[in-house]
């Protein structure tokens, strides 16, 4: 039945203006108006006879117009006996990794990671011996895959980078199932600012003892220049299309102070899935926590006091460091994180 | 912060062709292909120094490489600890209708219902004395408001219809809930061609003892002509902009034989948010169930054997009359069902 064609070339298609993330900081706008009601009608009250082909069952018992009902006469929750409607959101628990899926989306909506001084020192995993894998604990028809990304035009981007999960074979190949991965452009993205993105967030650990952070995808609506309406607009891909390629991409970051009941240093970015020019600074694309809840429908930090938190980026320097494709690949080991030196003056280092 | 314009004016923006429908049908394609993989690089390797203002905290201890961890050194479920990221589909219990909310697109996943001969024809609710409302239940961030609507150029489209809960004026304040609601193209869908569907629904009730209804909004994309893509896009409404304008409706529709363990006639249909003219066929919009199940990541039916189902569009005419708004001011009590008569020879009864 299926009548698609496949998407073959794709690119940095999304082209997401820089006008987008101004979607993300709308909130706290305007108190409520006391808005009136707009007349709309939902539903008809005629009941005439409709047509069947089989005979009718006994016709109905009418109850007297008006009696008030001792219990309801309906049981909206019945339709449960024929199975749950959902959402389910498969929550996966990974050694090196804890994530949730969208099943609609056939992305995650989130994926956890925690990363610490001691764990990137760790090499038991290596990535050439990990395989990108479908999702079998979420059901075929709700997963991504891997014929999905072939030739969408897309990366298979790992939400939890695979260089975060290093301490073990087995947390390595946990990140390369497709439940960890989104759609991602691939060069000036993926293979580059997004890359030098998760280094920042592995050299954090350089001045936190512990480190986690949540990833995942934005949906993000953009104003139309020409009709001046806000729309949600991205590309679907696979056959038949199914996986969303995000507009944008978050992260929020917790850089904790080690002590039981301590300081949490938070952070929050949100970039968009497309080429980035290295000069951007980071700090460019720092929101607040609240605009990624607003944006996702998620909660990141409701059970953190405010007077444990603190701002990251009034802590560290909040800036990548370029490393390009080439030289990363030549220097594959990670070397024991640098201790806390006097800030660049420069966010970018070639 | 609010950067945002009023979209003033809408109307029926969505324009979604029929093509667009043609996305829910794929299903049941073929057969996975072994995929040769993407080479995708995800993460760098180096990790030099970043920078800080604070002094930095003691250096860790470095584990000695290629150690076999014997326990996993890090925790990602930790960060639970500062709340459990969601999604929450806020689950509503209401004396005629059961929901499920969606924190993204500020529109519910799905609504359930029960109607049955007995529950339409009792009168103690009135939609004049029922006002729409915001549901409080929901954390303010996350629901639709009012103002959302106000001026946005859609109706207040009811998921649950308020004529399918006249039985209560309860049951009928419960379906002006705004987490009942989506935003909905008036003229010619939700004054016209939806409350037709709607009345098909209750007129089942003719045939069938009970009747079952889930109704819910998709997202569906659709083939750019352009460039041969296959894009979702929907318009977005509030201040700032945030309830989703869905591209179309689903009713997944249980007609049930009354029998414990009886039969169950099983109907799904998908409808373009969108002018649909009085003289198209129902039929036309009848979908198969996985379908719907496909494009909404949400399960209808998993617990019902097939030896239980029967096809509804089989078993009675799937058709509907046309009674035009004013008229139907003019007789707003419901008639008692009619008994199964013959099959009319048009759809369509003027």
């Amino acid at each position: 039945m299926s009548k698609f064609t496949i998407a073959v070339v794709a690119g940095a298609s999304a082209a997401v203006g820089a006008a987008t993330t101004a979607a993300l900081y709308g909130i706290g706008s305007k108190k409520e108006s006391s808005a009136s009601t707009i007349a709309t009608t939902t539903t008809t009250v005629s009941n005439p006879g409709a047509t069947r082909t089989t005979p009718p069952p006994p016709a109905p018992v009418p109850l007297p117009r008006n009696a008030v009902p001792l219990q309801p006469p309906v049981d909206p929750a019945g339709v449960f006996q024929y199975g749950f409607p959902g959402p389910v959101s498969d929550i996966r628990n990974a050694c090196s990794l804890t994530s949730s899926f969208n099943r609609t989306t056939r992305n995650p909506h989130w994926v956890a990671e925690h990363i610490t001084p001691a764990s990137l020192l760790m090499t038991g995993g290596d990535r050439r011996h990990s395989y990108f894998a479908e999702d079998e604990s979420i059901p075929e028809k709700f997963r991504a895959k891997l014929k999905d990304y072939f030739r969408s035009g897309y990366d298979r981007g790992h939400q939890v980078p695979a260089a975060d999960a290093k301490w073990s074979q087995e947390a390595m190949d946990s990140t390369f199932a497709l439940s960890n991965m989104c759609p991602q452009v691939g060069d000036g993205f993926n293979r580059d600012y997004w890359a030098h993105f998760e280094d920042f967030c592995r050299r954090l650990t350089s001045f936190y003892p512990s480190v986690r952070i949540v990833t995942g995808p934005l949906y993000l609506p953009k104003r139309d220049p020409v009709d001046g309406k806000w729309r949600v607009s991205y590309e679907v891909v696979g056959h038949p299309p199914n996986v969303a390629v995000p507009t944008h991409f978050y992260k929020v970051v917790f850089a904790e102070d080690g002590k039981t009941g301590g300081k949490v240093s938070l952070g929050a970015f949100v970039l968009p899935n497309d080429r980035i020019p290295n000069d951007k600074p980071l700090q460019d694309f720092e929101v607040p926590v609240e605009a990624v809840e607003r944006a996702s429908g998620l909660e990141f930090a409701s059970l953190l006091p405010p007077a444990r938190r603190k701002k990251l980026c009034q802590e560290v320097s909040c800036s990548i460091i370029v490393k390009e494709y080439a030289e990363r690949q030549r220097t594959p080991l990670t070397p024991p994180p640098a201790k806390g030196i006097a800030a660049q003056a420069s966010p970018i280092q070639k």
